[in-house]
């Protein structure tokens, strides 16, 4: 894990690093530093038991690691809750290159925008692939954390859309990962990593948007009853795909950090 | 409105009642007797601008106006948010005499049971049949409340299963009711009610149990979809028609008290 740069306000440090050529940002609360692994129990949020709670953000198709949302998801996580939260650009988006696939997939989405033809399968075959590019690389920058002491308590994952596309199949891969939010995304076939759906077995919030114009409506309750998660709720509201209620995001949000240590921010 | 008891404890007091024949159930804060019309403004909380929120619970099939789970919810609603709280027999329920209509219900649905056959259309049938019934004697007990002073602030109706498929119905009729939740029921075609569902336009949760064994995930879904509020969230959770999660429970609870008196019970 590399550190390219610190900044810190109002209680939370804003730490922008990489991993394997994957950059990233860790929000922490100023309060309580992290320590290296040769400095243990430093300061009084070190002593809870297996270490503070991290949450991993997804974030959305187009956006990048500090989109607006993100940063200030990360950082009521910090203030609200005195956890970690990290997020990372990615693949072609944000500060990374874009692939001669990227480019591709930027060119002819363009075209059927235009077009005005339907881009929903689309957009699932090239997030598909994405996904599989993105999960070891949340895989490494988990056991970079780990080493520099962080990430070693409870796990949560909140994304949506493409944030799900992502988070999905790394949920059913990583055992870390102890509660998560999803949404805005479907099943789409055999070429979709959402197949790993029914591996995924930690409770969830799922949201669906009942006109969502991207992801039809039928693939995202089967995508709901594939995850195979004992606890899990579809939380569903009239409107769009970018039209996410503000209360049900802060609702997913509370649910999450509440999963992570029973009782907090009570 | 003639009142046939009237008990009290731990702060609600319990008075039964009759209207035009139904018996029913007014549970009130006991620091805050309702005046009569004759004597306004006694006591803080009759300063209310409107009067006092009023929830209006509506029983499953098969049970009644004191059943623990409607009388625990009402409770609540007194003694954590100061409101008054009313629950009717449905026809054919509790204290009231069964029909002719309602005994060969009782008959039939013992022996499609007994035969393993599907009931859920059947229920349908009959349960739209009742709620044709029970509309109007909801709406005559809030004139009568109404004449003593209750029910003259924000009402809102609380009602699953048999208790949407009248709730409905009557939210689409009676403008008194500003929130509603809603669930365990579904679109069933022409003889249903929930014809009414596109008339309803007040804020609303619905409930929805994902492997309800009563009622087809699709009509839920459709009901869901045909509702005409504008504000509508659907909670829906893994299990059977009895199911439904108390944090579910507890949660359309706040919801519908919120919506009634904005910060209440914070």
């Amino acid at each position: 894990m590399h550190l390219t740069s610190e900044t810190g306000s109002d209680g939370v440090v804003q730490r922008r690093f990489v991993v394997d050529g994957v950059p990233g940002v860790l929000w922490l609360p100023a309060s309580s530093e992290p320590s290296e692994p040769s400095e243990p129990s430093d300061g009084p949020e070190r002593s809870e038991p297996g270490g503070r709670p991290l949450v991993l953000l997804g974030h959305g198709g187009g956006q990048h690691k500090t989109a607006p949302g993100v940063v200030e998801r990360a950082r009521r996580c910090v203030t609200r809750y005195g956890y970690a939260a990290v997020a990372l650009d990615a693949p072609g988006h944000g500060e990374r290159n874009r692939s001669a696939q990227d480019e591709r997939f930027a060119t002819e989405i363009g075209e059927l925008l235009a077009a005005g033809r339907p881009i929903s399968a689309w957009v699932a075959r090239h997030t598909a692939a994405l996904a599989e590019r993105a999960v070891p690389e949340w895989r490494a920058v988990l056991d970079a954390l780990g080493a520099i002491g962080e990430g070693l308590g409870p796990v949560g994952y909140w994304g949506l859309s493409l944030g799900s596309v992502v988070g999905i199949p790394l949920a059913a891969a990583e055992p870390r990962i102890t509660a998560a939010v999803f949404g805005l995304t479907g099943l789409t076939g055999q070429t979709s990593p959402t197949e790993a759906a029914g591996r995924v077995g930690v409770p969830l919030r799922f949201l669906l948007q009942w006109d969502d114009e991207l992801v039809p409506r039928e693939a995202a309750l089967a995508l709901f009853g594939a995850l195979g998660s004992r606890e899990k709720t579809l939380h569903a509201n009239p409107g769009g795909h970018e039209a996410v209620p503000d209360f049900e995001l802060a609702s997913s949000e509370r649910f999450l950090c509440r999963r992570l240590r029973p009782g907090a921010g009570a």
